[in-house]
C-alpha cells in the first residue's frame, strides 16, 4: 500500500454506492479496472467499497492516498446522493467550480433526451448544474453519459481519476483518460509485465495444478494464478521482463503436458473462437435451443461481425415448436422424450434444414428446479452437433441451480462446436 | 465505521484473493452478504478486497475492527497462499491450534474423494493438517467443502467470522453461523429495518429525484437510495420501525407523483412480471429476435416455470431466416430494410404464426459497432408487440456499445410485453 519508487506504480479502486452495500447492484467496474491495471503493469493493491455518504468517501480516499493512482467509480449523478466529486474536492483541498463547457454539453444532451421522451427540459436544470461542478484545477474528462469525469491530485500525493458508475460510461472514459499527462506518465513508468495466458478445456483444476508443479512451478521467478471458471481452467503466468526465460520455460512445460486441451492463449471470448472455427470452414451456423432458450445464439451474437457466420436459430421451448419448426417427429418425442439424444439429433438436423445453415448445434435438458426424474435428474442435458462432415452427440449431468445448468450447458455447446468443426488435420 | 451502541450493528466484509485483484474472477460473495446484512438489519459499512499476502490481510482486518462484525471470504484452502486463518489469529492475538474433530472430518472426506479418483490419500495429508489449524478459543464451523470456518473476537473488539471463498460453501456456512451465540446476539440486537422498494420504468432518474424531493425527501428520518439500472430506476426507502410513518408518507408521495410508472414493489425480476402479465391473460408468448439473438427468450426462460407461458422463438439474424421462418416478405425487406418498423411488425406477427403463440414480440436493430448509417445510426432498434388485442410498434436510438444496446433492447422488449398485455381496465 505504498508508492513504489522505481517499482511498478500502485493503484487502488474506490467504489461508492449504497446500492452496492445493500446488495441491490453488483459492482462490475472494479473487475474491468483490475484487468486494465494488470494489462498496463500497475499493481492493484485494494478495492474498497463505501456508501454514498460524503464522510465515508472522504475517509476511504484518505486511506488510499499512499498509492500512485486512485480510481473512483460512481456517485457522479444528478441526485442528492451523488457526492463523489464533493468528497474528492475535500480531499484535494480545493473548492468546486462550475465548468461551463461541461454544462453546455450536458444541457445539449438532456435537451435531446427530453424532446425524445416528451419530458420538460426544466426538470434537468438543477441536476445538470450539479453535474458541471468540478474541483478547481481538475483535468475534465468530457461526459460519456451526462456526467463528466475529473482527474485531480489528492492532498497526500495520489493522482485520483473520478469516473462514472455505469460500466459503459466508465469504460469509454477510461480510454479517454490515456490523454491526461499525469496518468500517461504513470502508464509509461509501469511498462507492461510479460504475461501469458493459457486457457484449458476438458480437464480438472488439479490436473492443471499438477502440470504446473511438474513444469517447475514459479521457481524461476514467475507469478502464476490458476483459476477455474465457466468450465475452463485459466492459467495466467506473469513475470518481470528480466524473468522472461523462466516464463517461456514454464509455458513450454504446460503446453507439453496439456497439449490441445489448451484452446486459447489470449483472452478473446470463447464465442470468438466458435465463429472463427466455423468461418474458417466457410460454413454458417444455427442453434436449436430448448433449456438454454437462446443463450447459445445470443452469446455468439455478442461478438461484432457475428452475422458473417451466425444465421440464427430456433428456441424450441414447447414440443410443438420442436415439431413444427424443427421437424422433430412425434415418434421421437413419444419414444425418447424431448430431453434425449434422439431429440437433440433431430433438433440439430432440423435447424440446419429450417435455416439453411451448414452447422446446427442443439441443446435440450432439464434445468430445474422441477422436471427431473430418477432416470433423468435435474441437470441432465443432451447436445448434438450436425455438420456437413459429422454427427456428434454428447450428454452430461451438470450440478448446480437452474442458472448454472443453463450457463454451463450453453458453454458446453459452444465448446462442442469449436472442437468439432475444425478441418481434419 | 463504528460500533453503534444502541444502534444497528455494523458490519464489514473483507474479501481476499489475488485472482480478484488481477480481474480473473469476480467476487460474488460480497453481494450475497450485502443482501443478507440488509435483510437482518445490519449496517454494512465497507467491502474491502485485498491480496493473499498475510500482511495485507492483517492490515485490512485492523482497519475494520471498529465495526461489530467482520466477515472474511476466501483464503482457507490447503495451499501456501491461503493465509486468512493465520492473519486472523495474528489480529486476534492468539496462537493456532490443531482442531482434532475437524482433522478427522476432513480426512474422512478426502479419503472418499481419493478413492473415487484413484489419488493416493497421502497427497492430502499436509493440506488437511493445515486446514485443521484454528485460532485458540475459536468457534469452529464444520467444513462444507474441506475447509472449516471459524468465529473469533479480534483484538479491537469486532467479532470476525471467517468463511470460505467458493460461493456455495460460503452460503451454506453463513446459515450455520446462525447457531453461534455471539453472532446470534448481534442478529437479535439488529432486528429488521422497515423497507419499501419502488421500481420505476419510463422516466428519468432526475424526474424520480424531483418526485422524491417534492415528497419531502428523507426529512422524516428515512434513508433512501435512488439507483438507475437496466433502464429502470430503483428507489429503496428504509427506516427504523420508529420512523414507519415517515416511510409510509414518503412512499405515498412517490406513488402519487410517479403513478403507474411504478411497476414493481418487490425485487422479483422483470421477467417474472412478464410471465405473470401474459399468463394472467391465459396467453402464451414467443419472441422473434434479430440483434438480441435470443436474449429476450433466454432471460424469460431463466424464471422457473417459464414453460407454462413461453413456447419459444426464432432468432432471425439472417434475412433468409426472417423470410423463411417468420414470413417477412422480400417486399418489406427491400422497401424498408431489416431494421424497420415494417420488418419488426412482420417478425412479431410471423413468430405468432410460426409457433402458435398468442403474443409475439420482436426486436430488430443495429447493435454496432458496424452497420450504422446516417438515417439509422448504431443503436437504432425497432420493436413490435402483436397480441390478439393490439399491434404496437416502438422505436428508439440507444447509446452505448454493442453489449449495452443488446441488453437494453432486450429489457425494452420485456417492458413492452409487460405494459401492453394487461387487460383493459
Amino acid at each position: 500500500m505504498s508508492r513504489g519508487d522505481g517499482e511498478r506504480p500502485s493503484a487502488a479502486v474506490l467504489v461508492t454506492g449504497n446500492e452496492i452495500l445493500l446488495g441491490l447492484t453488483q459492482d462490475r467496474n472494479s473487475g474491468y479496472l483490475a484487468r486494465e491495471f494488470d494489462r498496463l503493469g500497475f499493481s492493484l493493491r485494494r478495492v474498497l467499497t463505501v456508501s454514498d455518504a460524503q464522510d465515508e468517501i472522504v475517509r476511504g480516499l484518505r486511506e488510499l492516498v499512499s498509492v500512485d493512482l486512485v480510481v473512483t467509480s460512481g456517485g457522479l449523478g444528478p441526485t442528492h446522493d451523488d457526492r463523489t466529486i464533493a468528497a474528492v474536492a475535500e480531499v484535494a483541498d480545493v473548492p468546486l467550480e462550475l465548468h461551463e463547457p461541461t454544462l453546455a454539453a450536458i444541457n445539449d444532451r438532456t435537451a435531446g433526451f427530453a424532446r425524445q421522451r416528451g419530458i420538460p427540459v426544466s426538470s434537468f436544470e438543477a441536476g445538470n448544474r450539479k453535474q458541471s461542478l468540478v474541483p478547481r484545477g481538475a483535468y475534465v474528462l468530457a461526459p460519456v453519459g451526462t456526467a463528466p469525469g475529473v482527474v485531480v491530485a489528492l492532498d497526500g500525493g495520489a493522482l485520483c481519476a473520478v469516473l462514472p458508475g455505469p460500466p459503459w460510461e466508465l469504460e469509454r472514459m477510461w480510454h479517454d483518460l490515456a490523454r491526461e499527462p499525469r496518468f500517461s506518465r504513470l502508464v509509461e513508468r509501469a511498462g507492461a509485465l510479460d504475461r501469458q495466458i493459457l486457457r484449458v478445456y476438458g480437464t480438472s483444476e488439479s490436473a492443471v495444478a499438477n502440470a504446473f508443479a511438474e513444469s517447475g512451478g514459479d521457481e524461476g521467478g514467475t507469478v502464476t494464478s490458476i483459476c477455474a471458471r465457466r468450465l475452463e481452467i485459466e492459467v495466467l503466468v506473469r513475470a518481470e521482463p528480466a524473468h522472461r526465460a523462466a516464463l517461456d520455460a514454464l509455458v513450454a512445460g504446460l503446453r507439453e503436458r496439456l497439449g490441445e486441451r489448451i484452446y486459447a492463449t489470449d483472452d478473446r471470448p470463447l464465442e470468438a473462437y466458435v465463429l472463427e472455427a466455423v468461418g474458417a470452414r466457410g460454413w454458417t451456423l444455427a442453434a436449436a435451443e430448448s433449456c438454454t432458450a437462446g443463450l447459445v445464439a445470443s452469446r455468439i451474437a455478442a461478438i461484432p461481425g457475428a452475422s458473417a457466420v451466425l444465421v440464427g436459430g430456433v428456441v424450441s421451448y414447447a414440443n410443438e415448436v420442436k415439431r413444427d419448426l424443427l421437424g422433430v417427429s412425434e415418434a421421437v418425442l413419444a419414444a425418447h422424450g424431448a430431453v434425449s439424444a434422439e431429440a437433440a439429433a433431430a433438433m440439430a438436423q432440423g435447424v440446419r434444414r429450417a435455416t439453411g445453415a451448414d452447422v446446427g448445434v442443439s441443446v435440450t435438458g432439464i434445468a430445474g428446479p422441477e422436471g427431473g426424474s430418477e432416470e433423468k435428474p435435474v441437470g441432465t442435458v443432451f447436445f448434438h452437433l450436425s455438420t456437413p462432415e459429422l454427427e456428434h452427440g454428447h450428454h452430461v449431468v451438470m450440478p448446480g441451480g437452474r442458472g448454472d445448468v443453463r450457463d454451463w450447458a450453453a458453454t458446453t455447446a459452444l465448446h462442442l462446436v469449436r472442437m468439432h468443426v475444425a478441418a481434419p488435420a
